[in-house]
């Protein structure tokens, strides 16, 4: 299924391109566009808006804020700090102002990183009155005239939070996740890449022939936006997901990364898990949920406790990049934005193929004239097809899913699907009712 | 009650000696002579048999091949391979044939073994309409004559499959099953050791004085006569079976192995690893499910699901000369046919004696009155027989058995019986009514 | 609570030293005036007595043996062993005697260490009619003339056995045990150390300004002095237990020692370790079940099942000076003893503070309005406060209790707390009812 590159990480990279530029923030117009530019891959998108002051949960909706200019001009009018260079340069809610200021009141407000002389740091301040320039070192140091003048052409006023679903249908209610975030400003790995993937996940699911699982996919900002997402559908959410993949930092090609649930061994674990080390076989680093940082919170959170996980390239927090400018295209790849697409995307299609066998038969079934044996034995091993009969119907007892089976026997999934198809045809496999793997723990 | 040594390594490897010559496939006369050679130790043994097209679950009996004479004789007549020369020269079910054959066609059913060049391959196609001649390498060169004669002297017709059981009535009718196959030609290890050990355990175990379980000791052909024996007999195997063992590969000393039952933690799992590690003390390999072979197969199988393991000396397909002519009487010693049957017979012994005891009395007895307790204590450490039965004790809470309490305190159940005797005898541990641990598993 | 230093490793040392010279047997005079000095610290303390003939389960208590003097003399009347110089001197229950005996049969009634030529052994024979006189190796080889008078002058008598109690009530009927033995004469790690603390450790809790546990502090021979409290109350301890500490071992400065209950992972098991590895973060060694020694042996006995452990310094049986004379005043140190106290007292607390919480709220709270959240983030990592903010949040889901969750951010109990009560001041934290750690399992 991942095999027919009807697109490919080229597409994926253009995509991220285009999104790169936009100033979002968790509220405004750079999130209206960053929909409008996803929407040209997946036009399904359906756009929806939150009024600031909605109540969600524990949070309220906050204020919209937009940005149209930002600046720090020396006496002269030179603009020494521009906002039309680096998206980065002004605190997110920073409110409006136009004052010269000295420079050591000026100071208290700029952030910059010693140890990174050339980035340009991003900070975020969405819930208290305070601005801030971010600029780098480099920067900071040139700052050395008395007085500069400071405008920050902004509104905060009420207006609505963005966020976006696709709800795409299958055989079954039961329902897979993707959820990204759409909240950064112009951030590469940390950013576009989630989006970007999230979009293309989108349009393979959608262009599926066929679908047993029914999906949902979400773009909306970090934190605020999913707790406002799941506060309209719990309901929905706790009855049909069985599986969840947040969606952030799958663009670079430096690392594999993998971060679970709250809770071990949940259905998106078991699949992710198999298509790191038996499918890709690539080396990843397992995360402990200690080291969270994304939508997992949310959706793993205490009376939510839904099966939600993350397959990454570098972790946030773990590259030197992050949460700053050089975050920026320069760190994404295709060959890492596929990887990135083609992890989760496998997972899925783990998940799609999964269930729970059992043998209609007593003891092994006959094979020979079934045409199921190799018809000259050495009598000393089995040929890989017949170890891989023996072995589905050896542990299709009804309680262990092929994914179980796969993992016992040290083989991929894919590997055994021609032979279940085999075996279910000749009627030696049938499935149960409930897989039991699809199981959800408590909240 | 494995000292008695009524009889002796050097017995078992005499009836392996007698049992080795006969031409055993899956049916037919030599698995008759099979079993009157078999009767000579356990004249107890009742044989059946089960006509060909009887169903078994899955599978149909076949016809019943039988074989008078097979060789390949050059233009002169002159018999270049003779069946009287080794039962592995003709693969089983070989149909009959008298053809003169150019060497090229002939070639096309001559199978040898170029890495073992005096090895005799062992090759089956119970199910197929297929001849062919196994030869040694050598044997292979040396036929490079333009023509030869090929004469098969064999009869495929109904008849019926040949298999045996004792039942030995216990005290209980829960039952422990010895399970062994009688189908291959000469070979020692992997065929006529299982016999003999099986034969001697069924000796064994009917002289015994005093039998708590019932036993079900069977003489089958491998794989089908497995299968048709469970298809006669499911209901009460499934309502009385404790525990197993397959009877396989019992007679070098070279090794020690273990098979283990599709479910972890079985009682004969149990046993067999507390014979192997606290009582023989000998090093041995457990092996996985994934590596099963023998009729283990079918006992553990979805829809049987019984608690079946194989305490083995040279695992089937670990040692060099398995299913060649190669593993003939040779491989086998009377040391390592009494080292195979003494395993097995020590897991049963373990498994007649386990049993769930309860304390009589809350906190510790008072040992001091009941003599329990030596007279003169250094006050540091308790001797052996104190520290015994403090730990049955302190144990013995109707939870675990005894076979759980000595692997707890490291000690060979067999040290702890005469304690646990005393304490009986002493009122202080009685037994609850049923042992957890010999509960079985779903199928 | 344990920072208020009311008393310090001093005063428990200056206590063990009172308690030190006084000569115990599991019953006697020896006993109560130990009490009286006891008392001098926890005034609190009921003194109880059971009539000698009372059956306590399997038990019966013995006549009282009170010594009051014990010498041997040579011909000349000279003492060359008197009790004077060492309460070890003399076996427990040794009857009455004065005879002139032979070298020979003297020398039948001598104990000593040839390995540890200055150490006097310690002896017990509470329930034969024996006598011995216990000496040090070169007292033994001293014995060389050929006749001696030997004198014990002790009473066997129908009298009772002494034990004490206190009983701390709490706001909840749920009681934590502190359980030590008061039989040994004049040892000190392996005696005096246990009582010490224990009656320390009772004086600090009923100095605690409130308590939410009750508690049950006992005072009592060992062995049959513990078969004796659990037999007069076993319901009670039945009911309310959910924690309890053998005190013993506790009062020199050389080791870390954790002996735990036979269950696995009790709560007083959770919590000793905890206070071990994440409060006073020291090596310890954790023993075996197998390698018990103290009164666990009757509280975790089956029919009892208690939840309890003991916290010790050097462990009996590990230390040289174990059940020596050597075991004196010299091996115990103000700072040994303190370590000792502190480590049991700290874990009565975590028990105390620990409870089982759930989040009000569904997914995360919003930290912003309720000033939770540092006001400036550099966007990559939490500031720790809000690290625990979140990982409070993230795992009270109303099965993990506070001691797991520090247990799995590896972090102290005690440092959570302060942000626990903020949390729970917000109402984003409140208790369920019944904390699932605190259960006991089956006894």
């Amino acid at each position: 299924m991942t095999g027919d590159r009807a697109f490919s990480g080229e597409d994926i990279y253009a995509l991220s391109a285009r999104l790169f530029p936009l100033h979002r923030s968790i509220m405004g117009n750079g999130v209206r566009e960053t929909h409008n530019v996803l929407r040209s891959v997946v036009p399904e998108l359906v756009t929806k808006e939150i009024p600031s002051g909605t109540r969600c949960f524990d949070w309220v909706i906050p204020d919209e804020w937009n940005l149209t200019d930002a600046y720090i001009a020396d006496m002269s009018g030179r603009r020494v700090i521009d906002i039309q260079n680096s998206n980065l340069h002004v605190m997110s809610y920073s409110p409006a102002m136009d004052a010269v200021l000295s420079r050591d009141v000026l100071m208290e407000h700029i952030v910059s990183l010693p140890e990174m002389p050339d980035a340009i740091p991003f900070m975020t301040s969405y819930f208290d009155d305070r601005w801030a320039f971010c600029v780098t070192e480099r920067q900071r140091e040139s700052l050395n005239e008395d007085r500069y003048r400071v405008v920050i052409k902004a509104t905060l006023e009420p207006g609505s939070m963005t966020y976006g679903e696709i709800l795409i249908p299958g055989r079954e209610t039961k329902e897979i996740l993707v959820h990204t975030y759409t909240c950064h400003p112009s951030m590469g790995n940390n950013e576009t890449s989630g989006m970007a993937v999230a979009a293309y996940l989108a349009r393979s699911i959608i262009d599926m022939s066929d679908r047993r699982y029914s999906y949902r996919i979400v773009f909306a900002p970090e934190t605020i936006g999913a707790v406002a997402y799941i506060s309209k559908n719990l309901d929905d959410l706790r009855t049909s997901t069985i599986a969840g993949f947040v969606m952030t930092c799958v663009g670079d090609d430096r690392a594999w990364s993998f971060m679970p649930a709250r809770h071990a061994d949940t259905l998106p674990e078991r699949a992710a898990r198999h298509v790191l080390t038996k499918i890709l076989k690539v080396p990843f680093q397992t995360f402990s949920y200690l080291e969270r940082g994304s939508d997992e919170r949310q959706y793993c959170a205490p009376g939510v406790g839904l099966p939600v996980v993350s397959i990454m390239r570098s972790k946030y927090g773990t590259y030197p990049e992050y949460h700053t400018s050089l975050d920026d295209m320069t760190v994404l790849s295709p060959a890492g934005l596929w990887g990135g697409y083609q992890a989760t995307r496998l997972a899925i299609d783990v998940i799609e193929c999964n269930e729970t066998l059992v043998s209609t038969v007593i003891c092994e079934p006959w094979l020979s004239p079934r045409g199921l044996r190799a018809p000259l034995r050495d009598g000393k091993f089995l040929d890989d097809f017949s170890r891989k009969v023996s072995d589905l119907m050896a542990f299709s007892d009804g309680t262990m899913d092929l994914l179980a089976i796969a993992d016992r026997v040290d083989a991929s999934l894919f590997d055994l699907l021609p032979v279940v198809e085999i075996l279910k045809d000749q009627g030696l496999l049938e499935p149960v009712e409930e897989p039991k793997s699809a199981s959800r723990q408590a909240p």
